[in-house]
């Protein structure tokens, strides 16, 4: 209620009637000086919203609204005082993709964001299991993270916590240097390439980690049981907190689309034999597109599984084989007489969107890996655990394409695949509070009853609870409630 | 903090210290005529929560606190006055059983509950997808709901919460005549095992129910973007208040586990030669289980996959390899040396859990079935559609399992059930506003500025803003953040 300006993207008409899409206008709609705001606009607040309620959300109507040529943003086209159109882009599509591109640094934000609130929720649920008893044999109790079925639940997304951080880390790095060296005016090497290729990987990569970490919060509330549910857990504020980012930077399922495209046309480009434009080298292997379809499972043993040939080889096949259901989904509506637009539309469910969730996973588990082998020596044993465990863990969501493909037949893929992600949730057991620990803010930020750092969660529980405001009092309208004995008389 | 007496559950343990394990008692806790709590309890408010505030939760602290030997609930179990036990069952473990059979009640008002929350949901994203427009050819935009993409996120969910509807109106029948029997004390066939089948019933579908409930509501939210995010859409809220269910009536996680005990007691019937104890009919079918495991996957068209023949046989194979699979698995981790107690947890994943979740599901479809030939001839085209389309979306979760376990091999099993889903997404898509249509709430208590059954979105959400308190008001505080002109001299 204090915004005096707004960045809005909206059409750009000439006055000779030609529409040249949308364009990012400065618009000044409040008077700096009294805050009113200025005539022909319509502006108020949103209200409330299910988190983020720190950020007002506004909105604006406009009723004939006039704002100076110059709060055009023109970096990349402008209109002369003659009113004509200029432009350095030749392609009208490509004008507005140069100016949203600006987007993928706010997106790789809330990437960074998300993995602090993964840290946070994993932290408390895994604090959590590890001094909370319950049921076992006769009447010793046993804590919750001795159950089988509760490391799945949770030690999946801790390893997704720890490949995201290292990921988006080393992501990060990439894409400022390439910033700072454009910025400075230096040349960079397929410079409009690489901005394509960070394009593709951001449009799927946030909507990889916000859903991840949106049901990672959810598990660890669920793992937390009742508990979790108090406030004073923090998980319920930590996910309806974060929850706004699998909508707001672009939709998720409308963003990853976007990847979708520039997969398509270097999986095209492979198939007649040309270059695939992969600066960053994520796709430099569809140029093998179909040695890599050739790959059989040969597995006997969970520790094969657990390497991370397996894991890349798999993924790698994962993505030639989507690559190429969705191609031939899409034209074959091409075929039956739709438009592009249709097609698109009717290639998404189980491959288009699914290819896109891989591609991002097979993204975070390069980007880690390249990471992984400047470590510290004495964290690689732990690191590598909990990557084989994020590689399986992810798979296991693939199974289906993979025996739908051919990758392999019978039950010895799902049976090995499954039990190489228990052994790893077992070998975990021991390591997985000291990986959160390793993860965790400080108490104070954490801000969880359920979660402080020293471990003594009864105790934790207890003072929360006495020291409430009003917890022992009787409410202030207890007589209003009682029956109080009448007069006889 | 007004609660006067509270039900406990706790050891009772008479004066020769021997335990007779959780009994119920009713405890006084607070004076009725003051509100004050007795000497020798801690008694307080837990504080704010993440949804259900409407209730508070409070904890109690007992030291050395009496109460007279009446309060005991001597239902199933008494002590004399001269501190004897007594117990009309001879087994202990079946007293308890007995005193928590009560809870059944319980869970199916959650479950029906649950069907309401459902059904809120998917009228607020369904109204909303049908009115809401968004991209489409050049300036033509269309509404969210031609999108296949948009179709599948949300036309399974309707059918969900069509079929529970239909499962737990009927399955509440066949419950409520039992207890009205045996209330009256009418002799009822079988009663000590139609009890046993009717807990592993709600055991498992209680978590079914309020698991999809609540990714429904969390997927609508989505489906409405960045306005399914305001806390007028209501989704929040519903989704938040629904969260409880999960845990509370016995965590689902745990709860789940219950049916798989008593469904591998009726495998080990069958398997022995024994009779299934199934009074109501839900197992019958293992006493053929050996040949229900022989059944193969042979159809060609996607018609074939959406028949009741289909979708029956293919949960009957499941349950049955399921049991199978969860039996060895158990049997094999006993064979180690393990307890009990340890076998049962190291055969959750993968296994019983997923047997528990298969059987809920096959539940619900074989209740809707049941009630389905008794509805009007005119709405059986659309619930024939709407269950066949639950029957698959929910088998598309077990694809791993039937080429796992060689119900199929190749591609074509996981292909026409895919289509299928799609096919009848787009059949429903005519039908589907007069679904939620019928399934819905009045707008009064729908409380959602997206979803009004008048269809006049953008009108409903421009008032809500507008009426909005204070929307058009500048922040009282505003003079505090303006940069007004100084004062030059």
């Amino acid at each position: 209620r204090t915004c005096t300006h707004t960045l809005l993207f909206a059409q750009l008409i000439t006055p000779d009637g030609t529409n040249h899409g949308l364009h990012g206008f400065l618009v000044p709609i409040r008077n700096p000086d009294t805050l009113e705001t200025y005539p022909g606009l319509i502006v108020g607040d949103m209200g409330e919203k299910i988190g983020v309620n720190g950020i007002d959300n506004g909105f604006i109507m406009f009723n004939q609204y006039r704002i100076p040529r110059e709060n055009l943003l023109n970096r990349t086209a402008d209109v002369t005082e003659e009113g004509v159109y200029e432009s350095s882009f030749s392609d009208p599509s490509k004008i507005l993709g140069a100016a949203l591109e600006n987007l993928s640094a706010g997106r790789i934000g809330i990437m960074q964001e998300s993995c602090h609130s993964i840290a946070s929720a994993v932290a408390i649920a895994i604090r959590y299991a590890a001094t909370r008893t319950q049921f076992g044999e006769r009447d010793n109790e046993i804590s919750l993270i001795e159950y089988e079925l509760h490391q799945w639940r949770l030690f999946g997304y801790v390893a997704a916590a720890v490949v995201f951080r290292m990921y988006i880390e080393n992501f990060s790095r990439v894409y400022l240097s390439i910033v700072e060296k454009s910025n400075a005016g230096m040349k960079v090497d397929n410079l409009s390439e690489a901005v394509s290729e960070i394009h593709a990987m951001v449009s799927c990569s946030k909507p990889l980690l916000t859903w991840t970490v949106l049901s990672a919060a959810q598990q660890c509330r669920e793992a937390c049981g009742g508990h979790g549910y108090l406030k004073s857990a923090n998980l319920g504020d930590i996910r309806s907190n974060h929850e706004a980012t699998v909508t707001y930077e672009g939709d998720n399922n409308v963003l990853s689309q976007q990847t979708g495209n520039w997969l398509l046309r270097q999986f095209h480009a492979a198939r007649s034999g040309g270059a695939v434009d992969s600066p960053l080298n994520t796709v430099t292997f569809l140029m093998d597109w179909q040695r890599w379809l050739g790959a059989k499972f040969r597995c006997t043993k969970t520790d094969e599984l657990k390497s991370r040939e397996f894991i890349t080889t798999t993924y790698r096949w994962l993505i030639c084989y989507l690559l190429k259901q969705t191609h031939e989904k899409y034209e074959s509506e091409i075929a039956k007489g739709l438009t592009k637009f249709e097609a698109r539309a009717k290639s998404q469910v189980y491959k288009w969107r699914d290819l896109t969730k891989t591609y991002a996973e097979y993204l975070a588990i390069i980007f880690f890996l390249e990471s992984l082998d400047k470590k510290e020596k004495s964290l690689q044993p732990v690191l590598t655990k909990l990557f084989s465990l994020y590689g399986l863990w992810s798979l296991d969501q693939h199974l289906v394409e993979l025996y739908q493909g051919g990758y392999s037949q019978g039950e010895s893929l799902a049976r090995l695949l499954r039990e190489a992600v228990l052994e790893l949730c077992s070998e975990l057991k021991g390591e997985v509070v000291g990986v959160v620990d390793a993860l965790a803010p400080t108490d104070f930020v954490l801000n969880s009853v359920l979660g402080k750092s020293d471990g003594n969660l009864y105790q934790n529980i207890q003072k929360a609870f006495f020291s409430h405001p009003g917890a022992f009092e009787r409410a202030p309208w207890w007589r209003d409630v009682v029956s109080l004995p009448r007069s006889k008389i």
